[in-house]
């Protein structure tokens, strides 16, 4: 099967390598050559254009920064929409605002291509790895058809429905994450503040009901969970900085469907004070340096 | 073994009816008659007064609503330290203020008492059937002595360290839960503003970095989690009532304890403005009403 | 001198008449035939369309709902820019998205055509009674043309600087405005629910560093300011919906900008709270009522 | 008219001295030696105790840092209501919390003394020049028998009602002058990274309805207003850990009177972030700092 990727960057990059691995005739393009270029060292072919990536592809994958990107690659007239093979399946998975996303499906529909919007959860590491969770939208035959590709880049597919909940899955999870993610930070903080230490803390919430994936997979306090960026000086994993552009998506979409989320509009806030300080390189669970005032 | 048992409430009455029924030979008081002719149903002794309760007793058992309470029933001349025979233990397992609870153990370590403080986790139904979390702060030894006693009552006992150490557990994370479970019902209501339904949200959520003890456990949004409250609309369970004596708890321990909790803060506030709505009764899930907009 | 106007709602509306009554050569149009016929009523001529209204104005001034909307009548075929004559000059008075103010100036301009952002403050009262405040961004010259058509609807007119500098000084005054009230509302509830009246607490604090316009011209609390809408049970005013328009506005801006707005961000959620219990068309001080807990 | 003095920190010191130069007979009393030695350069009497400070004055005036001083000072047995001659008058103008306003004065009143709370509001400038705020509580009997020794220490002299009432106007009017101070930093930052300058949006928001005394007399933002702390590199001023002392004064208030307080909340958690980062000896004003994100 012949496979389009178009953005190569942290997540992209790895990704159609590991579609090149798993047998696929990948073609990849970036506007980063340096990125083309490890992209064929990885076993994928060079594309040249956009028009010359998917012209030729079975099914093309995306991977890019912003809604604004995905509407221009696929629908202006140099993109995949205008250039594609008839019957090809498209699969975006950048994470970017649920308009765009339901509206480029729309225009591929209009012109008979099958698309999903399948973004990811997992960062860096699980990108490289082929352990991604995908959230797709979009219909149940396009989805069938998309399955098997996503397969070789992640462990856990779901179906969230029709297009665009693939993104709305996302956002609502990662909104919810990174409040989670700062609460625990403030437990963690109060606790020890109090005199109770971090790992006395984690044995006891752990098990209780202040459990969270945010504690138990990636405690934002060292010690408890060995693997976390918080042992490793809060080097990304999922920079803060990836984090807050997906409270900001969450952000925009409560405001457009008027949903209250008062708890996830603080989050922004305190994410974009590590933004403001400069230190949204850090991973996102820093908001603990935030928290305890050694940011 | 010989218990007396002070404070016969919601939780206290299930608890020492518990301790009956497993063969201790408890004395049981409450400034309710009603409540203690119940308890004497279940099988306890009727204490006339807290000096009758304890005097006898090998262990002290409390169950009170604040630290005032506590500070008066142990400390004054009718009290506990005052009348309790040496070498009992006493075992505080109201939930207050971490430094009344350090202040009562300092007080009865001075008369030679061995005291612990250990709050619960879990609501009425848990207390009934014995199947609470006990965390708890306090010497060792005095640890070791609450434990088979802590055992009848519960399922999980923690030790948390020194005295107050169980009140800062047990804060820290009710803060953490009483945030999660806003943050989980933001999310849920997010996700269906968007054409989201709460059961698809929940599969991909709950196996993903969204998951938290709020979503798995206790779903503010009715439909995954069957026994949850948010199927029997919001009838607690844990009321919001409970839930906001405990975030002004964690508020007050924090500003002693010079810790920033942003999220606590603002979580401590939209339950206030459940109560200040008359809606405190509800379990405290049913915030969900109020971010949905139908409270 | 001829002026064409675009947008006849509850603001537009008494705008255009007053223009009208001053003397103007006035032709309106908006989508509801009911809007144009009663601007026909207070003296304008009928505008057919936006072509038809426009191609004969010296001036032309819009006001309509979002960016969408004025991008559309600006910049589209049928729109402002294609039929505008030469030399005319365009007030736009919407509230909308910065970028969007900024990018129909650059369209404008690069067809010659001098361009002004001018939202005002104050609400239908104030458009009825000609005392709106402009806020006005764009170029010296441009500015000093449109003062004299601005007079005759506001009493206060600012050059705010560049294109879109009207847009900015309006969100930015307007979310510190939606922040202000809030935080008055909980000031007189707080310590009315510690014994002390409206009354007094107003005369203390309104001399003192807790005044501000938000309590010294439109009090929350009712009784010491007696024109203030908490005196008619918050009848509008400037409906709550309508300052939520402009909260998001300015979360969306400082999301673009990278500005931390923890205070905004958390009264957009208090104003959205209001919106999903179905009370965004009381005035925005009566989310009073939502402090209160009687909403 | 001999005056007793109770606590000479950076408020009370000159508060004394200004009794003293009003020709006051002040006997002056505090902790630290060096203290009472520039109490009596000012012109006071040493005082070598409580007890003997106060067993010959005709009003004794207290400013002591928390409720739990102001409790011992009073009513311990070496403390003033013990010591204090007949028919003397107490003025206590220390910001404290409300519950232990009301006790003090209750237990002066059991002894037959009358008392009034009134703290006061203005910083350190404002105790040297004479020129403070005091917002008291008491019986009109006892207020008019404060006024004339409140006069030579301050401006403004406001009677709140009851006993208790002038903590509540001085928390309620902190409160909603933190929050403010960080509202108007948000908007004025806000306004700087969308373009426009300072100086332009304080000209425009401080006549319309972003005005606020934190814009027009304290302005966070360096420029418009020149003798405002921002100025000076945010140097107090009122510092930030005053505020926050007063903010969690509201807190713990609004907690016992069960008021929501969401915006009260954070600002609380915003100035300890300021706390926690070490720099709450910066005036409050600096919060501005903390927003911008180099604090």
């Amino acid at each position: 099967m012949k496979v389009g990727f178009i953005g190569l960057g942290n997540m992209g990059g790895p990704m159609a390598a590991n579609l090149a691995k798993a047998g696929f005739d990948v073609t990849a393009t970036d506007l980063s050559i340096g990125a083309v270029d490890r992209a064929v060292e990885a076993g994928c072919r060079r594309g040249e254009s956009v028009a010359a990536t998917v012209s030729d592809a079975d099914v093309v994958v995306s991977m890019l920064p912003a809604g604004a990107h995905v509407r221009s690659v696929y629908t202006e007239s140099y993109g995949v929409i205008a250039n594609a093979k008839a019957g090809a399946l498209f699969i975006d998975s950048s994470t970017i605002d649920v308009d765009s996303a339901r509206d480029v499906v729309s225009a591929a529909s209009e012109k008979g291509f099958a698309m999903v919007d399948a973004p990811v959860s997992g960062g860096v590491a699980a990108a490289a790895g082929g352990s991604l969770t995908f959230m797709v939208g979009g219909e149940a035959g396009a989805f069938e058809r998309a399955k098997p590709v996503l397969e070789k880049m992640g462990r856990n597919i779901f179906h969230a429905g029709a297009a665009g909940n693939g993104q709305v899955a996302k956002i609502a999870n990662n909104m919810l994450l990174g409040i989670t993610m700062i609460a625990t930070s403030e437990a963690f903080n109060l606790a020890e503040k109090l005199g109770l230490d971090a790992q006395t803390f984690f044995d006891i919430s752990s098990t209780a009901s202040g459990q969270s994936w945010s504690m138990t997979s990636y405690c934002p306090a060292p010690g408890p969970v060995p693997g976390a960026p918080s042992n490793r000086d809060y080097q990304p994993g999922f920079a803060a900085a990836m984090m807050l552009k997906d409270m900001r998506l969450a952000q925009e979409a409560a405001h457009k469907a008027k949903a209250a989320t008062p708890l996830g509009a603080q989050a922004e806030a305190l994410y974009a004070l590590m933004e403001s300080a400069g230190k949204d390189d850090l991973d996102f669970s820093g908001v603990m340096k935030l928290i305890r005032g050694d940011l």
